[in-house]
């Protein structure tokens, strides 16, 4: 089990304002089934690392379909085996 | 004004359990006067781009009298000159 | 078509010297058929952007494998549809 | 002494291309006096911490020159102080 945070940037949009890309972006994480935090920069999700990676495949495949010509994702994965991470357990550092 | 996400990783601490060399870091920016939230994958401030630097310089310090012997930082900044983010505002995408 | 820097830290290894852990992880990259070049701070891959997930989830497993316990992955994807980037191409900006 | 990748994307720029942006940044760095090295998704510098961070902070005033309205910086920093990093000793795991 791992805790990832993910976060897209549209290129080339116009206006600096990049909400209605990031907008369907949410929507697909927040269908996932996985838990999730939106933060101010990136969303958390909790949940294992191959399920995480198919989450972003899906996020990259909507900020597309939202028009965007091209889009840096970024992405940090933390996954402990001895003691799984969890969205709030990390908060409580 | 920007908002920036800082993230820490002392590597060779033996437990892979960190608070110890993180709680340090944490009181540095409770104490830095800018404003900031404890986030699952990093602590996000909102400040002028020069002071978060600074900060960064202060937590970098305060990791190695912690007794980390090598450190990872990840420091992502989102500055915009137009309408300068906030904390609050970057979470209601 | 993407460029994207995959980057693996272990966490609680004893030694701050990572090196026997990131060398399952490179072979796992080398072999994967995907163009790459192993850059200072990480390494660059070029290829679809699934295909570079999968590989993140190759490497993940790849470095349990070589022991880790704790494991931060940090990834970043460019990824561009009207002129697909490439690593020698983003050299020359 | 350690080993920086640092990363800026300006945004709302209306073509997906963004070269006219970081050309300013690479001449800045360049005449740093830091060691550098120009990656696929990034530039690599080598020196201490806080001239490191001085540097982002002129990158960062660079880029808004060039005309950005709003700037992501990605910054990654591995400092080492038992086996101080090099840019050379960092390719070969």
């Amino acid at each position: 089990m791992a805790v990832a945070e993910l976060c897209l940037f549209p290129l080339g949009t116009e206006s600096p304002s990049v909400g209605e890309y990031l907008r369907p972006v949410i929507d697909v994480i927040a269908s996932s089934g996985l838990k999730y935090r939106v933060c101010p920069m990136g969303t958390v999700v909790e949940g294992p690392v191959d399920e995480i990676l198919e989450l972003v495949e899906r996020c990259h495949r909507a900020i597309l379909e939202a028009g965007a010509k091209r889009v840096v994702i970024s992405l940090k994965i933390d996954d402990r085996i001895d003691k799984p991470p969890t969205i709030e357990g990390k908060v409580g550092v």
